[in-house]
């Protein structure tokens, strides 16, 4: 099953034997202060940089987030988007829970965007499943319950099918439904990971929907956090995830060697191409550094 | 399935649902040099170096093989022996395939240790499994059959089979065979990581031996090798293998955060661990540079 997203210029597939999808996470204030300012300040400078960084190191797709309390995010998301528009070609994922910042990022969003998110709350599923019907964009569906994180792969299962029956019902096709199966903290609980990878076995089977995680959450409080994230992604991508929410900069180098044991990747074509690009990238910001 | 390997003062046991073993690679001359001189000079000292740092780093087993074109390995192998033996505690894995020089390592390794390796050619089996037999030693098995190395996992699975029965006819208890399914270079065959995990897949439903690799070859021509190195490890892992001759130095990391994503580290208590340990090694390895 293949989630098309596009802008004028790009087409981006998802899908089990294509290349894992890359959502460059950067553009979200929760962590970044001076992103936070910007935004603040109206100057979109800073935004046009991270866009730009994020898709040279390999971001296939741009998650756009504007989530701050100082910031009425319908009025800036817009202007976010078009910054981001006016520098990268790749298509965007409107990154809000909120019915009215979805409404103001898609409409300006060129082609056809991705939503993230809706979950599987009966309130969420009523109010953000009519948005991405009318604009025709793809979904990201948080496997929660009106009762919470399932506990079990069992319980998100029947949550994942919640959200992809009643967004059918209402004529999203079936290959816009993006499933994210959550991962919590593997510090707090040692099976964390495995009940995430056990619940991408399960709808894989069973819906063969794409599925989107995003990876970090997983080392929250244990230190070299990059072993485990990149670790992590490698055993997801191994169960049947197809795209992840993440730092292209960062688990870049993962991403493409997974997809080259896993045999997507024939000649080691893209894996090469990577590591060239990043190599010189590397080069560039220590010299700009100095 | 559990392997026990040990000497006087240290039991490792090898099995799925423990820890991930490391088999140190390190002591081998085979591209490294200073190592190569070293043995020629019978000068024990960087043998016994080499030793201390690989367990410091998590070594669970040593490798010892000296493999080189001045050496008369049968003479030297028992004092590379006594030499690692007078510095740390860890069973040892004798590497050859030439009788001679397995039973010159084996007559002085402590406890009850491993031979690297066997495979599944009739000269081999006929001369290797009545040594492994006699000194009540665990071996790896290579699936390698007489006509070469299988192209598919099902027949690496006949040439593993054809191992496991001939070693338990001549009475060597099944625990005691581990499997090596190979891996081929991933950058001249793209399905040549994938046959592997295949091979792992099969071996584990058919037999349920424990399963070792050597992972370093699957990234051989490639830029950036660690990054392919470790998510196979964590692939391989995933599918079933359970031990690796490597770097612990090097690999030691995606390994602990690998055990600790499949649910094989209760509070994250070894990765914890590990990370503490290597943390102050890399500062006393740097402090000691300048």
């Amino acid at each position: 099953m293949y989630t098309l997203l596009k802008t004028d210029k790009k087409e981006v597939v998802i899908g089990i034997d294509k290349p894992f999808v890359i959502i460059g996470e950067k553009i979200n204030p929760t962590g970044i202060k001076k992103l936070g300012q910007a935004l603040v300040d109206g100057n979109m400078d800073y935004v046009k940089q991270l866009a730009i960084r994020q898709v040279a190191w390999g971001a296939d797709v741009l998650d756009i987030n504007v989530g701050h309390p100082q910031i009425d995010e319908a009025a800036i998301i817009p202007m976010v988007v078009e910054a981001v528009k006016s520098v990268v070609d790749v298509p965007l994922c409107i990154d809000s829970n909120e019915p009215k910042i979805l409404e103001a990022g898609l409409r300006v969003a060129p082609g056809k965007p991705l939503v993230n998110s809706v979950n599987g709350e009966e309130k969420q599923l009523a109010s953000v499943l009519p948005i991405v019907k009318e604009r025709g964009a793809a979904v990201i569906g948080l496997t929660i319950a009106d009762e919470g994180i399932p506990p079990t792969a069992e319980g998100r299962l029947a949550a994942a099918g919640r959200i992809i029956e009643r967004a059918v019902k209402m004529g999203i096709p079936i290959e816009d439904i993006i499933i994210d199966p959550l991962v919590m903290t593997v510090g707090h609980n040692s099976m964390a990971a495995t009940i995430t990878i056990r619940t991408i076995e399960l709808i894989k089977k069973e819906y063969g929907v794409n599925m989107s995680l995003g990876a970090s959450n997983v080392s929250f409080g244990l230190p070299d956090r990059h072993s485990v994230n990149a670790a992590f992604l490698t055993l997801a991508m191994q169960a049947g995830a197809t795209c992840s929410i993440t730092d292209a900069i960062k688990l870049g180098g993962a991403i493409r060697a997974t997809d080259l044991l896993l045999g997507r990747d024939a000649n080691s074509m893209r894996y090469l191409k990577y590591f060239r690009a990043t190599e010189k990238l590397r080069e560039a910001e220590a010299a700009a550094k100095q």
